[in-house]
Order: C-alpha cells, then sequence, then structure tokens
C-alpha cells in the first residue's frame, strides 16, 4: 500500500469545458480512520455528465467545495475497517472521489453499496452502476415503456443511453438512437441491435425524425436536450412520455440551457415530461441490478466500456464525455484488485 | 326569426393581437337544414384563448380556413330540427361559430351537448362550460391536487385560471394565482378566497414566487407560460406536477413561444410536466358538470362572467383575453332566450 494519498481538488469553477486547469493534484499521507469508518483503496473511478453540475453550482446536492477532493463515483477495495459493516478485502462502490484512498462511514448521498460477486469492477460501475440503474429506472418506470412503443434515445451511444435503448429493445419497442458520427451510429444499429440510428453531427434532425417516426414518438429518452429535444418535441404521438434523464449539450454553456420551444406541444400531444433521478429509487436497485446482471449474462444486454488508465489523466476522462470522444461507460482504472475477472 | 344569418367570416391570419382586421361581417339567408341536420340560433359566443390559435395553425385541430365563419364555442336554441336526437326548443351548446344561425348534425370536434336544466345559459359557457370543464380535469386529473398542496395557478383571474385555483382550494390546498393589476388581485384574495396573489404587472415573479412558496410549489396550473412558467420551474418542491393548460402571454407572438430555461429543474426536482385537452375527457363531462353545479349551488364556487353584447362586437370581445381587460369568463351575449334564468 502507498503511504502517499494522491487527490485532484476542485480550485475553480469550469466555464465552459471542465479542464485539467480546475484541479490540483495533491499529495497527502493516506488519512487515518476513526470509529464505525473504513479506508477504501479507489480502483476505478466513474466518469458522469452530473460532475460538471457539482463543480459548478448546487443543484440536488451542493456544489463541491472548492478546495475539496472531486466527487466521483467509484469502486474500491477496503483495506482497513473499524466499522461493523464492511472488512478488509470488501469491494464497494460510493462517491470515493478522485483520489487513491478515501474515508468513509458507509453513508452519504449515495451510500456505499458492495459489489456483486464475480462481476469485473468496471461492469459494476457501467450497467450495474449508476448509469445502468438510470437507464433501467428511467425507461422501466418514469418512460413506462411498452411493447410496440415507438423510442427515441438521445445520447444513445453513451452509457446511459446504450442501456435505456437496449432495455427498449427487450420489451419489444422499436428503438432509434441519436449520436455523433457515423462510427457511433454503426455501433448502434450493427452491435446493440437498433432499430436505425441517427447522427445529430451530419443529418438534419427535425426532418430525420419526422422520417423515422411517420406515426410520433411515444417515448423519448433525454440525456441531451437543446435541439434534440425540440426535434422530438415537434414529432411527438399523443400521449407521448419524455423521459428526462439529462441535458448534456448545456452543461458547459454558462447561460445555461435555452429552453425547449416546442414545449407547448405537451398540450397538442396530452404528453408528459418527467425529470428523474435515480437515488430515489435506491431502496430497488438490488432488484434492478438482479434484472441487468442476467440480461448481460444472457446476451440480451451489451456493456461497453471506455478505459483511460491512471489517477492522474482522470480531467481528460472526464472531459471525453463533453467532446463526445468516449463509446459507452468512461472509466479511470487506477487498479486491478487481486483475484477479480477483469 | 330574422330571415338573414350574419357571420364573421376569417380573412386573414393574424400577426399578434387579434383584430377586426382578420375578420368581414357578412350577411346571407338563413341556411336550410337537411336530412339530420338542425338549426341553431346563436345566444351566447365563448371567447377563448385557443381561439388565437385556430386562427393562426393547425393544432390538435386543423387551423380555420380563410373564408369559413370564424370557429367558436356558443350556447344556443334549436329552432328547428330534422334530426332525431335534437329538437325546437332545446338548448345545446357546440362549435357554431361566430354567426346568428349555425346548422348541425351534432358531431364534430366538440359534440353538441343539451344544456343542463335551469341554470343560466352564461354559467353553461362559464363555469359548466369547456372552460370550467378544463379547470376541473386539469386540477384533479392531470394535476392531482390535494389537501396539504402548495399550488400555484397563473391567468387566476380568467376562466378557466378562476375555476381551478378555486377547485384546489375545495380540495384543501393553499393556492395563490398570479393575475395582472391590483383589482384582479384583491378580487382573487377577497371574493374568491385565494390565500395570495400575485400581480405580474408590478411585481417582481421570483422573488415573491420564493417569498410565497418558501418549501416551494406541489402543483402550478399554467395558463400563462413565459416568465411565470420559468419563475415557478425555479421553485419546485420535490415530486412537484406541472399541469400545462396553455401558453397565453405567446399566442399572439409569431416567433412562437420562448422555451422555459428552466425546464432542466424538472430533473433537479424530480417533476412532472403534463400537457392536456379537455377534449380528451369527454366522457366524463357529465359527472364533471354535476359537481361543478353542485358547488355552485353550495356557493363554495363563484361563477364570474364578463359580458360584451352583440354580434357585431365579437372580434373585440376576443381581443379583451389578450390586453387583460376581462374578469372571468369572457362571453358575447346576442340574445336571452324565454322562459330562463339570466
Amino acid at each position: 500500500m502507498s503511504e502517499k494519498n494522491r487527490k485532484w481538488v476542485l480550485v475553480s469553477r469550469p466555464t465552459g469545458l471542465p479542464s485539467r486547469q480546475n484541479f490540483e493534484l495533491r499529495e497527502e499521507p493516506v488519512p487515518p480512520i476513526g470509529e464505525n469508518q473504513f479506508l477504501v483503496r479507489n480502483l476505478y473511478l466513474s466518469c458522469d455528465p452530473a460532475q460538471r453540475t457539482w463543480m459548478a453550482r448546487d443543484t440536488y446536492i451542493p456544489a463541491i467545495p472548492l478546495g475539496d477532493v472531486m466527487r466521483s463515483g467509484a469502486a474500491g477495495e477496503v483495506v482497513a475497517s473499524h466499522h461493523p459493516g464492511f472488512r478488509q478485502g470488501d469491494l464497494v462502490s460510493g462517491l470515493f472521489g478522485w483520489q487513491d484512498y478515501a474515508v468513509s462511514d458507509g453513508g452519504g448521498f449515495m451510500p456505499v453499496t458492495k459489489l456483486p460477486p464475480g462481476v469485473p469492477i468496471a461492469m459494476c460501475l457501467s450497467v450495474l452502476g449508476i448509469t445502468g440503474l438510470t437507464a433501467y429506472f428511467g425507461m422501466l418506470d418514469v418512460g413506462g415503456v411498452k411493447g410496440g412503443d415507438e423510442v427515441l434515445v438521445s445520447g444513445a451511444a453513451g452509457a446511459t443511453g446504450s442501456v435505456a435503448a437496449q432495455i427498449a429493445k427487450l420489451r419489444g419497442a422499436r428503438v432509434v438512437g441519436v449520436a455523433g458520427g457515423a462510427d457511433k451510429c454503426r455501433w448502434l444499429t450493427q452491435e446493440i441491435g437498433l432499430d436505425a440510428a441517427l447522427d445529430y453531427r451530419s443529418e438534419p434532425l427535425p426532418r430525420r425524425i419526422a422520417e423515422l417516426f411517420p406515426r410520433g414518438i411515444n417515448l423519448f429518452f433525454d440525456n441531451v436536450g437543446g435541439e434534440i429535444l425540440d426535434a422530438a418535441l415537434a414529432h411527438l404521438a399523443v400521449g407521448a412520455r419524455v423521459a428526462l434523464c439529462g441535458a448534456i449539450s448545456s452543461y458547459n454553456d454558462s447561460e445555461g440551457p435555452r429552453g425547449p420551444r416546442n414545449y407547448t406541444n405537451l398540450i397538442v400531444y396530452r404528453a408528459r415530461m418527467q425529470g428523474f433521478l435515480v437515488s430515489d429509487f435506491a431502496a430497488r436497485f438490488g432488484e434492478a441490478v438482479t434484472d441487468l446482471a442476467r440480461w448481460v449474462a444472457e446476451k440480451k444486454l451489451r456493456d461497453q466500456v471506455d478505459l483511460v488508465d491512471g489517477l492522474e489523466h482522470a480531467p481528460d476522462a472526464l472531459r471525453r464525455l463533453f467532446t463526445g470522444e468516449n463509446r459507452g461507460k468512461q472509466l479511470v482504472r487506477i487498479a486491478e484488485p487481486a483475484g477479480r475477472p477483469a
């Protein structure tokens, strides 16, 4: 075990894309643990669009204070414990931050959970992690997807979108994914089996959506906002649902999002637009992980992970989410645990 | 019976406020009726914000063709009938248009219905008519109001808003109404018993909403859109509902509505925004009219009607909705029926 803890500290709020300049990499001694605490050695960090929001301002959770370690989901190994619920060798996930070692009491906004056994760590942070769970509850509970639905998913090559789109297919919907670039679009149709893909970088969104949904969209799972949301609102079917998961197109815009001008189509089509946070479904995470893991084992659900190696590259890995470089779940790998499938 | 039918014909699409220039008043012989048709002599015309939309473009119903009579809800008396379901003397409501006489077969987008007995005609077009029904289903079904809710209603001195706000009070909610001008605000608190009123013409919306809803808004019934919608979205409570009834602030804007910039707060507050059309609830109009009429009889629900006399003034009456001159339901009175309470 290293004697030092490297940690990325937030030193300024971002304007535009988050950058290395917003952080400082510091070294300090590995912190001691007190009563009812345990020490986690981080193995993988999760990169999520919400982190850009946490860097900037208070929302459903307070902004990260300047001078604090960058907040981030992570998976790690318990290396020391004074907590009755966690012991040395346990593999766990939680908001451990961008650092080698974290002290935890198991609680917090996202309580610490033990990883399901026999599954690669990366999968625990992707399809079985927060992004997979977000897709699960967003598509099934908020979106209420059912057989025969005509479904549009934005950010469909991303960690949440790709799982959401596949769950909709599993439930018998016709699914169109929106992504940036021909490669991602090919992946959506040829690898994960969507019915069609729409490249927002090269295709005219409103016209293509009209062509792909002649009977209108029954369910739009939106990770992106902006033009895509307006184009979708222009082509809803009566009784449509819009599951609002995120608005990544606006996260780096200091003006905030422009509003969807076509929102009054919610009246015309008697449609509902509903936002959600996966944390509200925490009591049902177990059931969701069971379903997701079974679908993966049955090869009905494809996990896609994009790895960057080394804690020192965490800021660059986060940035990839916003430049569209990532394919599937973006992770930072710090180390692999002994005796676990990679 | 007059030998002539006066009718207001739509001759141009509006830019900005609808005006007399968009119409021509023509005279023609009273039209004959065919098999399964009946002739209605109009008594009252209903003025509704949606008429501005119908003048301009296709929505949930095609735009009014240029050269056609102006589309409008109305109440009238059957004066001749070759239809088995309607006979001379029946009092009915339907989309009879801005004219003295209409020929109907009883069907169409808003099927013709008989007026409840013993009630003034004006009330049949206001609290017991489309606007009252819109308030009823919007507040109870779409909004799901319940005791203890903190409710905001925009356009609260209007025909729909004033009924919606009173229904929320009836169900035990705390209700704040938004209206334009001190007189209307006084009416909201002193006459119809709302807990507070907010004058959007003289008070800073975001700050006042923050003060009036320290725990956030549970339910926002929106008739207005624009700044009010954004201010409300900034102060939602977790799990809030936004019942989207209309967006009158934008109906005269040729650019269409600007979108609500704060829509991503639907995610932060896990809130839903749902549009609706009263026509979808047609099968339950009977039950709603029974409830509304009982509440009026029990003095729990106050009907407010704003009358303009004379078919020749119909364009001016419609315009009053958009200048905010009307208080409650705007109607045009053409004639009173014999033997009916006024």
